[in-house]
């Protein structure tokens, strides 16, 4: 059961939904559901009774974006002017500097890249600004056909956020995350898929259904700790230097799973039958992990 | 007004149309071109008359490539044989010898690369070794129907140049970029448009009016620094190891620009009017660029 | 003519034809399997009558896995526990740790990434497990209609290996690539074109022709030392820093090859007559390689 007040928190068969629930706001986003958010995926990476994560927001909208109407601080950055512009400009690579200037909407995305739990977008309405650079550390994004997708920062004379500038390019290629920053198109779902932004559309009173069975077909019968260790691996490896570095931590992984789960995943396999795995994400990840 | 040999220069309600212009010769591309196009990219990116850049050839060809016609000295490297091949098998790992070996294509992909302008390639015909991976580093690449590309490098004995093994693979994927340059294929449009190397193909005497639409959708209304930020964050950092890397730099520019023209920008927003921007991307990036 | 046991290694007319031969085991992977495709493709690199590489599967199968028949040790790491579990968490970052334990499958991946020849998967039906992660390195994958590719790992409670957490992604991007591997799927060869794994589908009985057509349009009339050059530089340069850094790389193979066998190519090119290249990729590489 939830104990927040800007998001929903329903667990069921081990798939948790987490619904932005600002509904007369559009969902708009603000530093209390940031903080919340948060909170949310870390207890969501290690509570064993979550499988998965779905994430859509309620009402019509995903998220509309920054919620403007709270004036001053929309950013999420320090009302006060502190540190001013003159000491950021100054002493920006101070690492107290550094410390104190952060993006909410990039300590979210952060969460959830440190998740050890699969995370479906299910975008069910208007994704905009933070509403959709907030889907793209997420595993998997399926649409509604009735969803619209924007990069909208040049709008307003600011800048893409969530960490956006290094997922956008890697899940769509760097000329069409450059055409839709510049643009700041509101996006179909279909110019979306196009894009390879999403995995799918789905008509919308099917949306959640199928983010779930996608969901149950990413966990069922599979052992938490090897879905764990291939997530963090396909999400880091990739920007290490060179092969071997992904080989190095790879075959430490294979190592740890063979010698647990694994064993029983290939005798299950010979038996012809179901595994029981035992390991669990919250306790049995090997002492290795994190290595990055 | 221009003052260069091998280029035109015109600028038109802000967007930039640089011209290869050597049209009796394909646009071939000589060592004069180069210093010409690193002098133009370089004064485009602090020029604010200039807010976005088209490049295009004229005649009937984009480039034809390196004019082979010249002979000797075709690749820009340096005629006298400085270094010699033993002294750079013996010391190739000195500064000394970087400094002096350096592809001229690549300080012109480098010029693009710092731009501060978002550069659209208008293909109008033949874009071939040298005049395919020129455009490589530009933001978007429109081409006639009449365009032809090709990666034709390993049909002379020679290797990709201009930055081109950084990009190419960064924009088509490993695979494709691989068969392209093995291949030495030249590409119909409709080939490089499949590979995702184009954003689209426009009917030939439809292309420089699609450019510059598309220019002006670009940067009509926008911040010149929110868009120098833009670019240079989605150029730049999916490079960096860990998305908490781009998480830094985002805070950053988010504080600066949510102080300066994104204060302007939320408030037209919220005033529903159109936004006057003030900053300048000749005097106003913030002291902490270049970051990097 | 083959000295390998798991192996068929066939030259016609400088291709390799390297074929997995275990086919009544629809070609399961082995120790001795990997130790022999290590071999191999270390010969292929230093061989001068290979110029490219086409892998293919004995029988019906391209590889259907490691072979789980053998029991134990499946996955190549050390039978005796050593090092011990305890060890292994105690001790994971020690240097002797981690040239213990490797991954067989990754070893052989990272024989196929030093390659100085382009290196074509043929897959003429099941690639299953490793049997699908051993053609990531490879340059560029064909298939049969009657191909079954699926990354299988979580199926049985393990984790990718075969360095495929660092090529994967690269490949068909981040959404793509963790959808097929939480799904564990078995992929049809239209669903993994669509994809972007593949290059193209292939009919049956025409795989192995198009895999050697497509062998001599890379490898037929070219320098072998600007294609080693070219596979080394797109494999490797895009994941460096800063495009100045393959700038670097790409200025002095340039320099090399345009004192060599681009002389020749130019020459040619302005003779309008075929090249004769001379240098080969056994001892003709400039010395700055490798400079990784």
């Amino acid at each position: 059961m939830s104990h927040y007040t800007t998001l929903d928190w329903q667990i069921t068969d081990r798939v948790l939904t987490l619904t932005l629930n600002r509904p007369a706001q559009l969902n708009a986003f603000t530093t209390e559901m940031a903080e919340e958010l948060i909170d949310a995926y870390t207890r969501a990476s290690d509570d064993d009774a979550v499988g998965a994560v779905v994430v859509t927001g309620a009402g019509r909208a995903f998220c509309a974006g920054m919620d403007l109407s709270v004036g001053g601080n929309v950013f999420g950055l320090d009302e006060n002017l502190d540190p001013s512009l003159a000491e950021l400009d100054a002493r920006w690579d101070d690492e107290d500097i550094k410390h104190r200037v952060r993006d909410t909407g990039g300590r979210v995305s952060l969460a959830v890249y440190e998740c050890k739990k699969p995370v479906i977008a299910a975008i069910n309405g208007a994704a905009v600004g933070i509403g959709a650079t907030m889907t793209l550390p997420m595993d998997i994004r399926l649409a509604s056909d009735k969803a619209r997708i924007g990069f909208v920062f040049g709008r307003i004379g600011i800048v893409p956020e969530a960490c956006s500038t290094w997922f956008l390019p890697r899940l769509v290629g760097l000329q069409q995350a450059l055409d839709w920053v510049y643009s700041a198109d509101i996006l179909t779902p279909e110019q979306a898929l196009q894009g390879r932004l999403l995995k799918a559309v789905v008509p919308h009173e099917q949306l959640l259904d199928e983010a779930h069975r996608l969901a149950h077909r990413f966990i069922d019968g599979r052992s938490p700790v090897s879905i764990a260790l291939m997530r963090q691996m396909l999400m880091r490896n990739p920007a290490l230097p060179h092969p071997r570095d992904a080989h190095a931590i790879e075959s430490l992984a294979m190592l740890h799973t063979s010698r647990h789960d694994g064993k029983e995943g290939v005798a299950s396999f010979n038996e012809k039958r179901a595994p029981q795995y035992t390991q669990k994400a919250s306790a049995d990840m090997p002492k290795i992990y994190p290595w990055w």
